[in-house]
């Protein structure tokens, strides 16, 4: 097949690789219908992240057509249009059936996502489907079913894992893909407030069209004044880091109330210092990581199908998979918020 | 007034300084019944602690007789005999209505425990009464009552910020006092295990008496391979990190099963290198910081005049105050758990 690889930094290239095959008889395969660059895809571009495999493919986030199945695979059959959550999970071990997904014993992760195939680990317990090759989804919600694979959900679990509740005020450190989800979670969460760091101006209107109620444009120690005046010296109710540096992660220590929680799901390549001394003497906590995609699809989904909420708009940048170079260099010069991919 | 001063790392003196005087209308002075030396102050012993006054008071930790109250001071009187909880709160401000009167903003905490009087502030939001000076408290439950001062809610609030529920599976790292605390704290919330991590024959057998369930006598990795092994692979519960070092919270992050808390009580000093990959990778979160003691009180008081639990236990080591630096040298060498302070 043709797909995406990375071979060092800044190197993207469209070239031919082996197809992926079924290597359990728990796997499916899918056709890639629709792809999008990750933040984390950034780490290994910009060389900030190692690289295990030069020349491997990469992307993890896509939706498909399955294409093939396992012998062990019960729930889909070929023709199946599905979502694709990153992390692929079977559904039925201890950590599952503990509502933590993300640490399936039988943990996988979609490797080929910006190509024309990809393997699906554990298809029964992961895929969600959406229609089939017959019956196709409405074409205007493509990108939105596209951000359920992965960023849409991370920005959801930074939210949930915070403690965003009705009426609460909310923090959203970070205006990418994920802290504008971050900012779709909260407000579909029932968040009164949602104050959303932002510096750019196209960000901070999709940040108010997706519910913000206020934006701070400034950063550090000036943006966390702001935001402490905003809250009447309070802090927030609930902070989400969606970013994974240290600024921010010290950022969100601060603007958080006493006793709250900082929900953290940024890849952790950038934090070297964590504010502990500030949890302590706050008793501001921590939660998130790696987030339970397949878990939340069930909430999240339908308020996508009845067009409640408009996560695709994520997307503001559509481009051939074969020019996904392109969509790099956008996203790392923030030209992009976030760049979709589809196949050629 | 004599009391024990602090003048560089390992010179503890007892010696005169001035009175404690009432410098709000809301504080109280207390005659000190009963101190002891916590670990937090032997961060300072050790010179790992900057000394920010040197000859200064030290001490946190007490339970005494009111002699002085300010104007203010409407819920004590003169003679009172009471807990006095190490952080002082007035009860009324914003974070203590939330629940986090550890975040007071008019906190203060206990200047001089260690000495025959010690101010303290907000009096009315922060003593806890127990008896008066014609009616004092059962003389062999005085070391219970003044573990309530800080140890045993200390150890309350790891437990509580971990999320020890009926029925849990719990690890306790850290032997000291506060991780003693932990185990009468997550035994008296029903945990059905108990774990505790210690190398000391002593320790523990008084983690035993106090509801362990389990001892894991080796450290560091394979400390953490037995935790999992008792586990069956999936880890606890709830984590304890009662400690205070990187060793100490890595070790929690490793034994903690994805989707947990690790609660964290152990002031940070020796916290440089924070395991924020593993937190991300299992979704393992992290709560607590200063326990809010007043807050724990209405709880654990009658837990201890019921004699249901015995945190006095944990004082394995008694001297007239003048001795105090015996103590503290003995808790340095890990002679004693925890020495208690009887003025001359």
């Amino acid at each position: 097949m043709m797909a995406i690889t990375i071979h060092g930094p800044r190197d993207i290239r469209w070239e031919r690789v082996p197809d992926p095959e079924l290597q359990r008889p728990t796997d499916a395969i899918v056709r890639v219908l629709r792809s999008c660059v990750c933040g984390s895809d950034l780490w290994r571009y910009r060389g900030l992240a190692p690289l295990r495999s030069p020349g491997g493919t990469i992307g993890h986030e896509c939706i498909g057509e399955v294409v093939e199945v396992g012998d062990e695979v019960h729930d889909f059959e070929v023709g199946d249009v599905v979502i694709v959550p990153f992390n692929h999970c079977d559904g039925t071990c201890v950590h599952c059936r503990a509502g933590v997904p993300a640490a399936c014993v039988n943990l996988s992760v979609t490797q080929s996502g910006q190509g024309e195939l990809a393997r699906v680990g554990q298809a029964d317990g992961t895929l969600v489907r959406i229609g089939n090759r017959r019956e196709l989804p409405p074409e205007d919600l493509m990108p939105s079913l596209l951000a359920l694979s992965d960023v849409l959900p991370t920005g959801w679990h930074a939210a949930v894992s915070a403690g965003v509740i009705p009426g609460a005020t909310v923090v959203v450190v970070g205006d990418g893909a994920v802290g504008l989800g971050g900012v779709i979670a909260s407000a579909a969460l029932g968040a009164k407030r949602v104050i959303a760091l932002s510096g750019h101006a196209d960000r901070q209107a999709l940040a108010r069209e997706f519910g913000a109620t206020d934006i701070v444009a400034s950063r550090g120690a000036e943006a966390e004044a702001e935001v402490l005046e905003l809250t009447e010296g309070i802090g927030a109710d609930a902070v989400l880091e969606c970013v994974g540096t240290s600024q921010a992660m010290a950022t969100a220590f601060v603007v958080a109330r006493p006793g709250s929680t900082v929900g953290f799901v940024g890849v952790p390549n950038g934090v070297d210092e964590f504010p502990i001394r500030a949890a302590f003497s706050r008793n501001v906590g921590l939660a998130g990581g790696m987030a339970p995609v397949r878990k939340y699809l069930p909430t999240i989904l339908p308020l996508v199908l009845d067009r409640t909420i408009d996560p695709g708009r994520i997307f503001d940048m559509t481009l051939p998979m074969p020019d996904a170079a392109e969509g790099y260099r956008a996203m790392d010069e923030r030209r992009s918020i976030k760049p979709m991919l589809i196949p050629a």
